[in-house]
Formats: C-alpha cells, sequence, structure tokens
C-alpha cells in the first residue's frame, strides 16, 4: 500500500501543507519542520511524487534538450551547463540524442508524448525546420546555435556566423596570408553556409588574395583530417578558415603526418574556443564563441516562453572574438 | 478545455485502445490505424500524456544518470552511449550534475522525488555511499565505474582497476624504465586507491627500479599539468602511469612546456582511450577502458533490478587492454 503525504503529516506531526512545502522546490517551510518531515519520510520510505503533482499544474519541469552532435567534444560544455542552469533553476535536463538512426519526427513525437514544458534544439547542422516542427506541435522551443534572421519563426539563440566568416578572412588577410580556404562543416549545415558567405564577402574585396573553399563530411576530428589530407595532396593553401574546432585539430593532424609545420608551412584558424583548443599540445588559434552565454540565455528564453506561450520568436546573438594562439603566423605590421 | 483520448478516437473513427496502443511504445497498432490516429491527434492538437499513463504502471520510464565528472572528456562517450541506450529500449535520460555546489543528499531527494524508475551513478570518485542512499532509499541504482567488490552492497559495473595498475606497471618494466612513477587522480577515489595499489604490488617485485607516486586534485587537464610541473622541477622519472588520459595530456603539456621530448626524455601511459587519445596531436599510449561494455551492461543491469529489486547486488567487471601508441618507448627484446 502507497504511503501517503497524510501518512507522512502524522507520523511527523505536522500539516500536510508542511509536507507538501517540505517537498516542493523554492517553498518556505522552517529548517526545524523540514528535519521532521525528512525523517518520517524517511522512516516511511514515503516517495513524493512530482509526475503526480505536474498532473494539477500542467507542467511537469522537464525541459529537452535535442542535438545531433553528441561526439562533438562542445558539447561536454553544453551538458555541463545546459544541467547546472536547469538545476539551479529547479528544472531537469532531458537529453534527446538524434544519432543517424534516429528519425527526427520521432523525437518530436516523444518528447510532446513525454510532456516535456519546453525543449531547446542545440545545433548548427539540423534545418531550422526541424525547431519549427515543435513550434507547431505547441512546444515552446528554442533553437540554440541556429541560423540569425531579422524575423525569426522560432526562437534563436546563438551567434552571427556571417560575421564569424569576415572576422576570420580579416584575420588571414592581416597577417598577410595570399592564398587562403575555408574548410567548412557539412555542406547542407547553415553555421557552414553563413561562415562561407561571410568570408568570401570580405575576400571578394581583396582580388589579390587566392581564395578556395571546401567541405568536410561532418564537424568532426576524422572528416577535419580525411579533408585536409585532400587538400594537401592538391594544392594546398597558406591558410585554412577551418569550420570549428573539431575539425581544427584533425586538420592539424593531417599537417603534422604530412611532414609539414603550423604556422610555418600552413595557418589554421578555428572556431568555438572549445577546452581543448588551450591544450598546450593543440593550441589552437580560434574564434571564441561564448557558449556559456548561448545556453543561459536559452534556458532563460525556453523558461519565459513556457510561462508566455504567445512570446513573438526573438533573435538572440552574441559577440564573437578571436583568440590569438599559435596556429597562425604574427600579424603583419601596417605602414611598416 | 484539454482535448481527451476519447476525443481523438471519435474524430479517427477507432476504438479508444487504438489511441492508446498508438501511443505506446512497442505497442502493435497497424500503419492505417497509426496514421489516423496521428493525423486526428495532430487536427485536435491531442498530446498524449506518458506521466499520467505512469500514474497507473508506476513506472516514468526515467533513467537518471548522476555524475561529478562532466567536464572529463570521456564523459562525451558516456553521455552518447547512455541515451542511445535509453532510447533504444524506450527509456528516457534524466541528467544529474553533480557540481561542486550541489549537495549530493540533494540530489538522492531529487531524484526520488522526480520518480525515476531507477538511477546510474557513473563516476570512480564518488564514495561507494553515496550510491547506497539511492539503495537505502528504495531506488534500484547501478554504481558504473565503482570499485569492484566480491560482496558488493550495490551493483558495480566497470574494471578491475588494481588489475590495470598491475598492467601499467609491467608495461613499463617491459620497456625497461629504471625510475618510474604513478601520477594519480584524487587521492580519496578509490579508483586512484586501487590503480596505485595494483602498480606498487608489481614494483615491490622489482626492487631495483625507483618508484613514487603522487595525486592531481582532480581528474581534469589542468591538474595533470600542474603536478607533472612540480615532479618535473623536483626529481622526475623516467616514465609516469598517469590516472587517467585527460591527466596524461596535460602531463605531456607540461613536458612540453620544459623543454622535454616524448618519449624520449619522459614516458606516459593513461587509462580509458578517449577519443582525444588518438588524436595524432596528441598519440597517447594508454590502457583501453570498454566504457560502451560498461554502460550497455549498467543499462541493462538497472532495467533488469527495476523489473526484479531484490536482485541481489553484483559486480560485472570487463577486461582492459594496453594500446600502444607513442608516448612509451618501445619494448626491450627480451634475452636479447
Amino acid at each position: 500500500m502507497a504511503v501517503t503525504l497524510k501518512d507522512v503529516a502524522i507520523r511527523a506531526g505536522v500539516s500536510r501543507s508542511a509536507v507538501s512545502r517540505t517537498f516542493t522546490e523554492g517553498a518556505s517551510v522552517s529548517e526545524k519542520t523540514r528535519r521532521k518531515v525528512e525523517k518520517a519520510a524517511d522512516e516511511l520510505s514515503y516517495r513524493p511524487n512530482a509526475l503526480a503533482s505536474s498532473l494539477t499544474t500542467g507542467r511537469t519541469k522537464l525541459i529537452g534538450l535535442v542535438s545531433n552532435n553528441f561526439h562533438n567534444p562542445i558539447f561536454l560544455e553544453v551538458f555541463d551547463l545546459f544541467t547546472r542552469g536547469l538545476q539551479d533553476r529547479g528544472l531537469r535536463p532531458l537529453l534527446v540524442n538524434l544519432s543517424d538512426q534516429t528519425d527526427p519526427a520521432g523525437s518530436v513525437r516523444m518528447l510532446r508524448q513525454y510532456s516535456v514544458d519546453g525543449v531547446i534544439v542545440a545545433s548548427s547542422t539540423l534545418p531550422p525546420s526541424f525547431a519549427k516542427e515543435f513550434r507547431d506541435a505547441g512546444v515552446p522551443v528554442v533553437h540554440s546555435f541556429g541560423r540569425r534572421s531579422s524575423a525569426p519563426q522560432v526562437h534563436v539563440v546563438g551567434i552571427d556566423n556571417v560575421e564569424c566568416g569576415r572576422m576570420a578572412a580579416q584575420a588571414l588577410i592581416d597577417r598577410g596570408y595570399e592564398h587562403v580556404a575555408f574548410l567548412g562543416g557539412p555542406e547542407a549545415a547553415t553555421s557552414t553556409q553563413d561562415r562561407l558567405a561571410g568570408f568570401m564577402e570580405v575576400m571578394r574585396r581583396h582580388p589579390g588574395i587566392a581564395v578556395s573553399h571546401s567541405f568536410a563530411s561532418e564537424y568532426s576530428f576524422d572528416a577535419g583530417r580525411v579533408e585536409m589530407t585532400k587538400q594537401l595532396m592538391t594544392d594546398p593553401a597558406e591558410a585554412y578558415f577551418c569550420g570549428d574546432d573539431v575539425l581544427s585539430i584533425g586538420a592539424l593532424s593531417a599537417v603534422a603526418e604530412a611532414g609539414l609545420s603550423v604556422p610555418g608551412d600552413v595557418g589554421i584558424i578555428g572556431l568555438n574556443d572549445m577546452e581543448m583548443a588551450r591544450w598546450e599540445n593543440i593550441n589552437l588559434t580560434t574564434i571564441h564563441q561564448p557558449v556559456g552565454e548561448i545556453i543561459n540565455s536559452s534556458i532563460d528564453l525556453v523558461v519565459a516562453t513556457v510561462d508566455r506561450p504567445e512570446r513573438t520568436p526573438e533573435a538572440r546573438l552574441f559577440p564573437c572574438r578571436i583568440v590569438e594562439r599559435g596556429t597562425l603566423r604574427p600579424l603583419v605590421a601596417r605602414g611598416a
């Protein structure tokens, strides 16, 4: 027979409301009462049921995090920030891993069925239509690392990838490279398309610099190594803007394997500034993406949307900056 | 007014049972009926509620993953395997991040309150008593990466860390090193204690080899770099068994910063064989821990324990093996 809240109240010698408040996050209860209630609950093996109360409130406090990039080391930071950020707010992180085998529509169905209060889609490679499916199903949604838009159809939190492409191009120009290339992530990803667009926009103003571009099959070490190995066998550029840090590290491996030096023979700049970029063994010059601000802002926005589902979709973009380490040659002194 | 299952059944022209089966994972329903039901559900914006059904079945299909190691890159693999493994079984992964700020007792309370069906504690640094708290609270629990025991108090899935210490010691002896050291993880961790015990056990049989040991403050790149920097300033060994791969990579950085070469001046062997160990920039000789088998077996065991809570606690241990890469000098030919 299940132990009820009333049983605990009787044993603890307190009101039922006091028991309820003890097990409600954020509710006020004296330390003395809390101790009495917890002791009685332990003795009776009482398990307060947050799910039962969710049927009354209509809220489960579950927030889903959906992504297809679980292998990218940047996700270490994403998972850490996402779980801590939710816990700090009394919410629960439910993960959905869209591996190759998982049908995206199935994940929408699953999260609807599971009555999550809201969803964060954390991916720059899933199409914008994916996040829209949640919106269309009436599930509050935020697309983190999504595409910038002046009239977004769902909430987007991330960076201006076109501007990052411009920054990378300018960094290579400022260092005097005369043959440069973009080694991007998957061609279909909005992040790849936007970074390339910004890169080419700046390069078009410098017709003296030779420019080329290519795409890796995914954001992974192996894909970066394979694509850079291909580049080195044909007509390698002097410097590469790689689609992200893990691609950059794969590219660095390929350069080392070819017996070439960085930045002497080949320069590389990445994007993300994930933890491994600052490892001395890697020491990657890169563009810092403020992942902490993106995740925290995404949580704030999904919570606000749960409270007010009719909120107009907005785009929150955070500025990026170059972190100078050891994989590009030094700046050329101007006017020297 | 909430749309009910009955409303969907009427609109779809099927029985209520057919609607219920459509939204129950694994239940049998014809493709034609499924399509009718899903169409009707979409038109009515019906959201089937897995939580409501959990009140009937007593199962939420939520499995918690608790850890305090979210920063260790090995967790990329853990999260990926854990989420996919649960999804494949129709279960949901709920993460609990025990960062420094989180009170461990609070996490037990939170997961009890949240009515998870079971919990996997994935950590080699949390004390065995932590997993026991779940057991004592009546929550089915498996301690992954826990300590080997002939009479475990909770289910344990992992490796024999004492045996790994022996393997590392033998690897260094076989390569002719005459001054070796263990640079372990946090001293209080069972993984550190066991790896050290096995290492010293073998070394005691080789009194001609000088042996020392020290501990890093945590399993992290920075802690490994700091501890190895300290070692190099006093009386460095010829070769180190580092507590895990991320410590090893920090140690490699310290060696490079000191202007020394690997494996020429200093040899290093790690433990885990996480993805970064095989990056050419790292190329770490290490002991492979079969994380995939550990996580899948942990899921199987927690699911079996949900079905039969009275199951006697068991220890499942998986064998490890050395992966030879570039951070130890070659084997010494025997009898040469």
